[in-house]
């Protein structure tokens, strides 16, 4: 089958690799559908992670499955499924907990570890833990079954950062980052009912999505009184702090403006940043987030994307099919796209 | 009066003051009869703080209301009281959510802010805010009088850490510090129901402490291998981290050691230290904890204290007089004493 493979800092190729097949008994064969490209994907294509040539990328997909091992239980052969951006046994103490992530067997995809979710099919081990099958009413609308690949990792993701900064009806909110991870947890925190939203970026297109996304306010993070402004703004801080960058530039901004007693809500991955704890330790506020584990949230999720509540869909603003995925990525490094779908029937 | 003023590194003296009186309608004038030092003075002590000569010292006691302002409802003259290390004004959105410790008109005592604890007296702003009456039954009880001093700080203290990393009946607990902090997160941690309560701490006297104090295990916290060992004896970590130290390596045990999904309950002072997220991160453990809200947890905590449940007086070690209080800063500095009571009628 053909497959995106990494070569090296912005050279991402489209090749045949062999083709996956059932190994384990609780493994499926899932042919992907739709893919896409992902903010965290930037990490190696920009060669700040230390991947090796052979990687196989992408992390965000959707499909059908195509067979099954004796022992899966839950899909069968023709259901299209959901993938979450880590694979997970269901069954562990971790996973149990709604913590899938931490899952004792499982593994994020692509690199050497598995197969990747940029490619036409793969490999899903722990069928049974690891697959949603996609709502019927879904199913049905292209465009609907289309955004369903923002379920596997960015739309759970933000949403991740407003339920550890527990946003809540009535609640002030401020979301760090207006990437597809920063919108999603706008959206999130309004769909939460969170009473005020306010969206701190400087890409003036994405802070369009962040209104359309319930957004009530933006804030220029280029300026360099953003902090002052915002704490100004909301009478001494927003209660929830959502931190969808993990530079450490938006960590910083996060502990200055957080409300006393307030919570940080962090998704962005911390990458070579720290956390200065006097300011939040002075005010207690708490610092909460991670690996968003996509698994735990989709069933909950997936209705309100079915009803049309949670519409993720704007992030999804360059689509390709799988030979355009190296030019996918170098539209989302240039900032020329917001997240790139990857349609693998275009 | 006579109080406690620092000199400079090391040198803390008892000398003349101005007499201390009702200024606000709002304060009261109290008479102490019980102080302590804390672990945390020693940052001045030891010169890590920048404190000038002349500044006033302590912030851990009860006493006596001599007199009240004219708008004082809550005590009157007579009234044994509990001072929090933080003076409040019990009305303001932190103080009513049970975070005094961020009050808007709040502070803490000494230095050139207000009247240090370690004194013949004390002007305390906001005494409805700030002043919990002593129970009638510990009022009548000598040594369990002296005890009420650990409410102004150290046992909330170890209190809040337990509360912030979520110390419920039957989970696995560790406590990182063998200081009085430590010790009181260690008793914390076994009054809340932690079925197993793992000290870590270097000094035999004060691991034989956390023993009496509810510890199931102790570790050596010099041992180069104690997180791998901790991760092992809980077969993967803690599900709560009590940290009371605050210093670099505290932190870095802490976030190393903590359970996936889990919680570090922070208290101790964070002075130069960072914390490293990545683990934290990829593992969703949260990090709450700060400056505890002492009076928010003393009506909760003084029913056990007056019945015995929660008993850390084994914690004051060593009692000295008001002329005694240099005397005491050398010994909690050089580890002979693991906390001094001042008792003023010494």
């Amino acid at each position: 089958m053909r497959a995106s493979v990494f070569h090296g800092k912005g050279d991402i190729r489209i090749e045949d690799v062999p083709d996956p097949r059932v190994e384990q008994p609780t493994d499926a064969l899932v042919r992907i559908t739709h893919a896409a490209i992902c903010g965290s994907d930037l990490w190696f294509y920009r060669g700040i992670w230390d991947w090796k040539p052979g990687y196989r990328t992408g992390h965000e997909f959707v499909g059908v499955v195509e067979d099954t091992g004796a022992e899966v239980r839950t899909v069968q052969k023709g259901d299209r499924v959901i993938v979450p951006f880590v694979f997970s046994d269901g069954t562990c103490e971790f996973c149990r907990k709604g913590l899938q992530t931490s899952c004792v067997h499982g593994n994020a995809w692509g690199a050497l570890r598995a197969d990747g979710g940029q490619g036409e099919a793969a490999r899903v081990p722990w069928a049974d833990g690891t697959l949603v099958k996609v709502d019927d009413a879904i199913a049905e609308d292209p465009a609907k079954l289309a955004a369903t690949v923002l379920l596997s990792d960015v739309l759970p993701t933000g949403y991740h950062a407003a339920v550890c900064a527990d946003v809540q009806p009535g609640k002030t909110v401020a979301v760090i980052g207006d990437g597809a991870v920063g919108l999603c947890a706008v959206l999130s925190a309004s769909f939460r009912g969170a009473a005020r939203v306010i969206a701190i970026g400087h890409h003036e297109k994405r802070l369009d999505i962040a209104r359309r996304f319930g957004a009530t306010d933006v804030v220029d993070s280029h300026d360099p009184d953003a902090a002052d402004k915002l704490l100004d703004m909301t009478g001494g801080g927003p209660d929830c702090v959502l931190e969808a960058v993990g530079a450490q530039g938006g960590l910083d901004l996060a502990t200055a403006i957080a409300r006393p007693g307030g919570a940080i809500g962090y998704v962005g991955v911390p990458v070579g940043a720290s956390i200065a704890p006097q300011r939040i330790f002075g005010q207690n506020i708490t610092l909460r987030g991670g690996v968003a584990p996509a698994r735990h949230y989709i069933p909950e999720l997936q209705p309100a994307v079915a009803d049309g509540r949670l519409d993720a869909s704007p992030v999804l603003d360059m689509r390709v099919g799988l030979d355009g995925v190296p030019e996918g990525y170098a539209a989302m490094d240039g900032r020329t796209a917001v997240k790139v779908l990857v349609d693998l029937a275009a």
